[in-house]
């Protein structure tokens, strides 16, 4: 009788029917629990508390004491629905119609969990227990604040003396097709807000005010212009995108005294968080201070806050790692997949104080869409992929 | 037995203790009635309606039946107190302390009326009725929308067959010190709201989106840089600020679709409103169209929405009434004034359409503030020099 857990479809069908929205485990993680177990592993079920925070379930679960150790990294967390009327089929009843299956984390990331719990299914079947271990590191925080998820699981984890050789994160990497993409790195992130003061007047004794929107202005404008970089070897160009700006003043006749903005840069391994935020306080004090843009004016004030914790750059080198996983995409889709550094950050960044990681999943074009969905036939050649993945990965890793 | 009406202090005082705050008579009309009527002058009440607004009464008095005939324009509504715990003395109470009068309106602009009424009766006690006729044209809406004021009350009075030869407006002109300054034309004001409308997107994929904060930042700085002109003979520069710029997204990993910015313009004789607002198009236009900003993208979709009414700019070019003026301002300070075009709006830009107008009144220093007050001896200063503005004005237009 062949395990239950060996195919994706079924797997994911009962994932997708735990509304699992952050904060919530929805039987999430009971699930997973329950198509572990059978397969021989350990499961532990961890709560993550934070002052002012919904408790967050988290899951480790660890086959094998010996290495090496192969880690698998997701999240059962999905995104709200957002407009429920709009689903063609039940954001939570896994429907499959026209060769697709239907659910909110069908792409992002139920899919990608799956697909690596058949296909370590599917090579214990084969093979017997791994040569080493596997683990899966699952949280239920990684869509929302993320303050209770992956990072305090590692360190949970770490504390009890587990150490990894390796990770996979599951998340959804291909742009169009399955192979298109995996991730060997991601762009840092930093955001602040600029708040500039100047002095309230009316608009028709501009010399008698000081308009904080001109201040705005110059202050952002030094922030877009020039690019940061050309971009690296293995990163697309730094992109620092002003997300707001706001003075809320409604009297036409009267020049505003503050005017705030804020501004998230994605930088690459050019920079440093810490060198990319002395570069914008660097570009920020120029301008203020430049008599080109304020002919006899003083600097522009401002004063900038910035957002809670950097994401750092980062990028794995770990060529066996890449390479058991490139391999074993080209080996079963026929196509090398790029090897990119690309879009958002995600929990891989924490991961990668821990060890080596790379990223690669099913196709992300419907994930916190409404009707999100993935073809039944991705499930069966993900989890193919995976599978030989893990077996390329021992193999090469003992060899 | 002198008539109470030619002691400015007296009459100021009597106006000041009317709380006539915008839209509310105060009684301060009933007062200024109760000092014209004895004078000869024939006084009528005008009560104007808008749907959606409160009434306001304005004041219509005249003496003398021939021209030629000047017309004296003011208002007695005043702004309101702000914070009355910050007032030394009662903002309604016409206290005098250390040689100053204080009160709300006691120089923008009831001090202006209560000159002008000690003058004309001065100039009645010595001279007998003027030769010609003099009116006061006094409004309650002139610190408010303006909509049931003196352009209402223009239209009323010229509808009845009202005719003027010249108009002086008691609005504080003197930035220092009485004699500074008086105002022979007015820059012209325009204002509107930019609405820019990008594509929403995630901040990590900028070139899936469409960030409306840079539309908006290229084209506010089209509007501010260059400078419109360098100034014209009798105007300074034309002036552009941007007063609001509004986005309103709170998220730091989204690009946002929409932004909007308001701005006002204080154009000068070298534009009219519509060739300023043409001006104002085509800058619009080019930055959104302007390749070097937006290297490869689409131009900046934007809709623009113009505030109701422009302010049109206008210059008196009258000399005879100019020199009238000057020369008494002269004659009673030892000082020539300046004849200036700076400055806000008033409500001569409505004037200028039935005759000539200048304005001439007390120092604005401390108009719409805390402690708005006026020394004495400057309303005895100006009383003189209306009664010599008066006699110079009749003289010259008869000889």
């Amino acid at each position: 009788m062949p395990m239950t857990s060996a195919d994706p479809i079924e797997n994911l069908a009962t994932l997708i029917r735990c509304p699992s929205v952050t904060p919530a485990e929805g039987g999430a993680l009971t699930v997973l629990a329950a198509m572990l177990e059978p397969l021989g592993f350990t499961v532990e079920r961890m709560v993550a508390s934070e002052p002012g925070m919904p408790d967050i379930e988290n899951l480790y679960a660890r086959i094998g004491t010996e290495g090496p150790h192969l880690m698998f990294a997701g999240h059962t967390d999905v995104v709200p629905v957002g407009d429920a009327a709009a689903w063609t089929h039940d954001p939570f009843g896994a429907e499959i119609s026209g060769g697709e299956m239907f659910g909110r984390g069908a792409v992002d990331m139920k899919g990608g969990i799956a697909c690596f719990v058949a296909a370590v299914a599917r090579h214990i079947e084969r093979n017997g227990p791994p040569k080493g271990s596997v683990s899966f590191l699952i949280t239920g925080d990684e869509e929302g604040p993320a303050v209770n998820g992956t990072t305090k699981l590692l360190q949970w984890a770490a504390e009890r003396g587990e150490r990894w050789d390796a990770c996979l994160v599951g998340e959804p990497t291909n742009p169009d097709q399955l192979g298109d993409m995996i991730k060997i790195g991601r762009r840092g992130s930093v955001s602040g807000t600029l708040t500039v003061r100047g002095v309230q007047g009316h608009a028709a004794y501009p010399h008698l005010a000081d308009n904080a929107v001109r201040g705005v202005i110059a202050l952002t404008d030094a922030l877009m212009h020039p690019p940061f970089d050309a971009g690296t070897e293995n990163f697309q160009p730094s992109n620092l995108e002003v997300t707001t700006i706001d003075v809320g003043n409604r009297a036409t006749n009267v020049v505003p005294a503050e005017a705030s903005a804020s501004f998230n840069i994605r930088f690459n391994d050019a920079w440093t968080a810490e060198t990319v935020m002395a570069e914008i306080v660097r570009r920020l004090d120029a301008a203020a201070r430049d008599e080109k843009l304020r002919p006899g004016r003083a600097p522009v004030r401002y004063d900038i806050k910035w957002a809670e914790r950097p994401s750092h750059v980062f990028l794995t080198r770990n060529n066996q790692l890449i390479a058991s996983l490139s391999g074993a995409v080209e080996a079963v889709t026929g196509r090398a997949p790029k090897l990119s550094t690309t879009g958002g950050t995600s929990d891989a960044r924490f991961i990668k104080d821990y060890c080596p990681v790379v990223e690669f999943g099913l196709v992300g074009q419907t994930m916190h869409m409404v009707d999100e969905r993935v073809a039944v036939a991705d499930l069966e050649t993900l989890t193919v992929i995976y599978e030989t993945f893990i077996a390329r990965w021992f193999g090469d890793a003992r060899s």
